[in-house]
């Protein structure tokens, strides 16, 4: 059996990231998750056409930054792939991407009402992130991002921010590496949920600035990501899915692309 | 074995459908999806009194345009048939119906509070589909839709649009192709948890006409209902439900059945 | 194998209740069903203390309308079976019982809202059913229903109603047979979650009297109550719980509870 | 096989608890129940770092009042074990301590909105029991309890209480045995969903002080802790979790825990 090289471990841990999104809630038959090239910041992964629950390392296409695949092929592809490939152009220090339509944050996308940061965890979406209207710079669309110059300017509005709120639509989230997307995802939206239902019964408190800088740091400080990935892949691993090595080696894999990340970030 | 033909495929395709929106949280121990006879516009399936997770293609009856069955059975039937029969009587252009009482709709349906599209999949339900209340025609009622002049009452109220919301009662949902129609219930549903969800909140944003109108060919532009039907398909194989072969075969049964509509209409 | 009597089938059939009432959300770790002796309205049967998903024919105890064992046994038993004694004492009528504390009435419950039918499932409940209050009547209480005398002060409260909400407690439903119990305690709960979350968003429209009628004879004209229960046997049946022969013979069942309580009935 | 003793069981209890605690809702992929040795009152046992659901008696780690494990180890641990150590420290009669960020509870966190008693289950709670805001004493933190006075002003905010609030971040539950503190951290977080959900519609009542105090001592006197934990062990068991010999031996161990308290109370 041949030893897997680092490539192959990115990729595996890129398809059970797409599961994880989806079985945490955060992805559903939409949405999807993809990662820069770990050896070539101009190229980045991304699933041909397929709900998040069922991309495996054999549906990962390999794109440019225009979007466009490297290799020749005949599968579908998502429509809005221009988001991922205009962030990476935009956003050097970016390694993953995910698109998501989460329920928990569809209140405050319909309402157009700021995401706040309500308890510790939720401090990885900052303090009212921006928001994006399709609708101001284009006109009537399908609110689909699926034209270069329409992920340029979503890209221009997440700016140096670690997510971008798209009105109607979705949110888009970037990350230092997959689980710190998936991380990052997972964490906004258990706050946006909890940020909801605090409004319905009263006014809510925010983190101070000071508290946001802070508990944002937890992820790199505390052992919580290793251990909510151990947890994550787990979960996937008793449902049988066939990407990735779940479990056992998570916690490697893990620190794999933390270092890749090192690496590649200057 | 023999080889399957069309319409084995669809009876399969309409089993499945049933046990798809039961799963997707669209119909419970009651509701009901039917299709047009692929090969005679004058009949449609529907299965006989069955919960939805428990439809097979052995119990799907054929029925003429009356309700009434083609051949005689002793099994209990539906009461609400004449949803079906007098909908398809009324809409040539109709290839499948799902009446259902999901519980995202029903705080609309109690409050009398106007369906509006909040996120770009929530297009397929129209702006401010028509309401129709059994009580304005037909006086005191066990809400059940069970006449024939019951059902052509909602016949009109629905008119050209793809769904009609029944007070005190549940919604009634018709697509082009019993996966279209599949995928306008679970999306419409969605919205409407969404909208019901916003309102708690705040003021709540409408699509645009135009974004709506755009957004509502979402589903014959991209790739997104064949993703979504094989994902669905998949989740019920993995629950060892006999109907349908879901799974493998899920993409292309789609493609059938999108031609066999393609064929009926004009 | 000895042939199965009525008897075996009834007891069956509650133990089957309890874990269906458990699986659709009435019951959790507390709550139980009962119901009255087939062949003897002066027994009733209630399982010992046992959550009610783990409630088997072998932990039912048959008890005395004055909630005494008929028989000795060493078993921890529930503190509040003088719901269930005193009603059946005081509702010839009555079956089957089901005491619960579900979810989808707490909010009623905790601000003494009215039940209202909103849908026509709903109305199995009736249109505002009593209210009872320990406090009204004992004062200061651990506010479990324990003593002959509380028990009886319940049933006065339920009057000939279908079943009496119970305020910062839960409710006591009554049916002619354990399916119909089942049945009301699990549409009166959907109601009551409809009822909570369209008042979140406006004005509630409640069935007119007549509807309430018609719709609550729904249960006794259509199929409703045989899909149910034959899709609940199947829920239970899958997650290989031993009590109950559910699935296939679930019909006949009903039938012969159904039976048995046409004769019990004058 | 040797006869397992008392502080086997202890151990395979708690990491029980933390997969009961994890499966109805209480804790996610952070949270932790703790648990004193039962046999040095000066000592506790927690797991190292680890999601809840994964935690094993292999993972438990022996630690000392100051939460330095009492045996050097490489492993990585939960930054915010001084919560358990500083609490030991100043409560004797606490046996077991969880520390969670329910969902449920989110709401009033988030708005400083008191806990209230809405039915007998949840007395466990009390009628508003404190709030401790780390920001009153500690300035701008990340919001992790991770030095000593940290801990220790928590503990004094707890007071004799059973449980204390965390301004945007979570609760701190104690017991008298780790059963009853998952009882209360379960019952406490189903009182605060039925408030939260009730005050969306209405005025709450509460429960008064005298149904409050003697409502509390429901678990003591009924067999409502047995039952529910005779079922939540069940509900492991079936998941095929290794930890804790779950269902069978359930009911003795938690007698076990009991008597071991007991002596240790005076």
């Amino acid at each position: 059996m041949p030893v897997p090289n680092a490539l192959d471990e990115a990729r595996q841990e890129l398809a059970l990231a797409n599961k994880i999104a989806h079985h945490e809630g955060v992805l559903d038959t939409f949405g999807h998750v993809s990662m820069r090239h770990p050896g070539n910041p101009n190229h980045y992964f991304l699933s041909r056409s397929s709900a998040p629950d069922m991309v495996t390392v054999e549906r990962l296409v390999e794109y440019d930054l225009d979007s466009q695949p490297v290799r020749p092929h005949n599968y579908t592809q998502f429509s809005e792939r221009v988001i991922h490939g205009e962030i990476y152009k935009a956003r050097p220090d970016v390694m993953a991407i995910c698109h998501h339509h989460a329920p928990a944050f569809m209140p405050l996308l319909v309402t157009g009402t700021d995401y706040v940061p309500v308890f510790h965890l939720g401090a990885v979406g900052g303090i009212k992130p921006p928001y994006w209207d399709q609708r101001d710079e284009f006109g009537d669309t399908m609110l689909l991002v699926v034209k270069p110059e329409e992920g340029a300017s979503l890209a221009r509005a997440l700016g140096q921010h670690s997510m971008v709120l798209m009105r109607r639509h979705g949110v888009t989230v970037v990350g230092s590496s997959v689980p710190d997307c998936v991380y990052r995802s997972i964490q906004s939206c258990r706050n946006a949920e909890f940020q909801v239902r605090s409004m319905m019964i009263g006014k809510i408190a925010s983190l101070s600035e000071g508290e946001t800088k802070l508990a944002g740091q937890i992820t790199g400080k505390t052992t919580g990501l290793t251990r909510s990935w151990e947890y994550w892949a787990a979960q996937i691993a008793k449902t049988g899915a066939p990407a990735g090595r779940a479990g056992k080696t998570a916690k490697r894999k893990t620190k794999a692309s933390a270092s890749r990340n090192a690496k590649r970030r200057r």
